[in-house]
């Protein structure tokens, strides 16, 4: 068996090694921590969220969205809301993968897909709304046209939604 | 001014003393910590999902689903999904109070909502469905009647909702 | 009995009353939380560390040595080195008082002694060295004189330290 | 330059290739999480505890100290005091290594010492008292045999120390 290259952005062949039946934009491996289990053992329901941030920040500058250097013009980014599906539990010292991808956008805010999956199977689901700040947080930003660009040529998002 | 009384059950009064538009089950004010915060000097968004997590663990003890001691015959408490809105970000030092009460159950699981406020204004809003294992993690346990009767009576839910 | 007074500098008579043999400078109280427990229904090793970082931000506020405020040209504040001492096992739900003061300083620097108090008995103990920086980070700035009165006049200490 | 092999044992090759002076019993690779920063954008003083752990539970099962599974007649390892020296701050997305061996062995407990490595410079030191009880804590457990060997023989331990 191939190590698992942790922290590092899997290619398709890899991602369908560790068994996602599709193939992401960005997929991330990395462990279970000690610091992450609950007292029965289990990992804490909080500590996917957290997984899911790393993998968000990681996704905002794979796309080109910001670097997050100090004293730079870059959009502040912000999550609004988020639904997390919660759905097999995991345990001390498992391997995981974060998935992220853009399923859908208006012009100043998209809504990022994020799936945990470990062993063959998908442990948790996180859909969220990220909107653009200008910098100084005066006003709502419109989704620069080469992060446009990346979620339609990358992601494959088909066109912008409606706004609700 | 009075103290808020942190980490206490806030009597009616005291809600709306702190600015709470209707009267929770359950409401505790604790302060936002330094290790809390971002690189933004804003609180860290997962950090609002501890807060939530810290005060169901109060509210199950409170309405008699589990005293949380070892070795006893409790029901298994698991979260299926929630959903998260960040409303208004917040910063160092704030006082906030995370309220908490159940707004729908089925027979094997219910509904709650948290929310969190601070400063006379809703901060955060998190909707979640927890359903309820036998202690060995063999099936789904029906609610305990105790709790039904405390559901009915205090949180204010009229009806069983049908399943979906 | 009084309720204690959680984030809020407890009196001499309070501190007498929660079961500190002697008086601090400052000495908050606080309850353990939920996401603090280990596999073990203990309290997490680390977040003892954590507590402290919390009662250091406040005791650095209450002498006047910083506000944290953003923009301000105001000392970089850096923990050198730090001796925990694990005394005795907490478990939830417990309330507990981190205490505070300076026991000794030197030039750039000062040596902060922090204890954790439970139940009337010493859960732990924390002395560590805190070296100032310019703003910039460009060198090492000298304790302000307001700040070394406050040494002397609150927190005791007797006299300057030479260096190691 | 060849991928850093994280969550993985480095060989004495590897160890010298990401800059450690000398061979560790146990050297794991690991990344800073966006997570662990504070306000100033610096990992935070408490992270390196973390880390410090992780790399403290993986030691234990390398040695055979304990499996951490539930239900056995395992030792209770118990943390006592530690000294950490914070030498040179960390920042986002860097790369480091947590190194751990035993310095040291009394009847029933032992010492031993961690750093983190970063860029081919120490960041971190942290040396630690580790206590062995029984598993229903009734007392203090003798260090096992084989484990005795293990710091012989791999960390190069010479003899015992006399307690203190």
């Amino acid at each position: 068996m191939i190590a698992l290259p942790y922290h590092t952005p899997l290619s398709p062949d890899q991602q369908r090694a560790f068994g996602l039946p599709e193939t992401w934009t960005l997929a991330l491996a990395d462990r279970v921590r000690f610091a992450e289990l609950d007292p029965l053992n289990h990992v804490n329901n909080v500590a996917y969220l957290t997984w899911c941030e790393g993998a968000r920040v990681a996704y905002f500058k794979h796309v080109g969205l910001s670097t997050y250097a100090e004293g730079t013009a870059e959009p502040r980014i912000v999550i609004r809301r988020g639904e997390m599906d919660w759905l097999q539990e995991m345990v001390a010292d498992e391997d995981y993968v974060v998935a992220t991808r853009t399923i859908g956008y208006r012009n100043t805010s998209f809504t990022l897909l994020q799936e945990i999956w470990s062993g063959g199977t998908k442990r948790a689901r996180f859909e969220c709304v990220i909107v653009l700040l200008f910098t100084d947080g005066s006003g709502r930003m419109p989704i620069p046209a080469h992060v446009l660009e990346h979620f339609h040529r990358v992601d494959g998002v088909e066109r912008r939604v409606d706004a609700p």
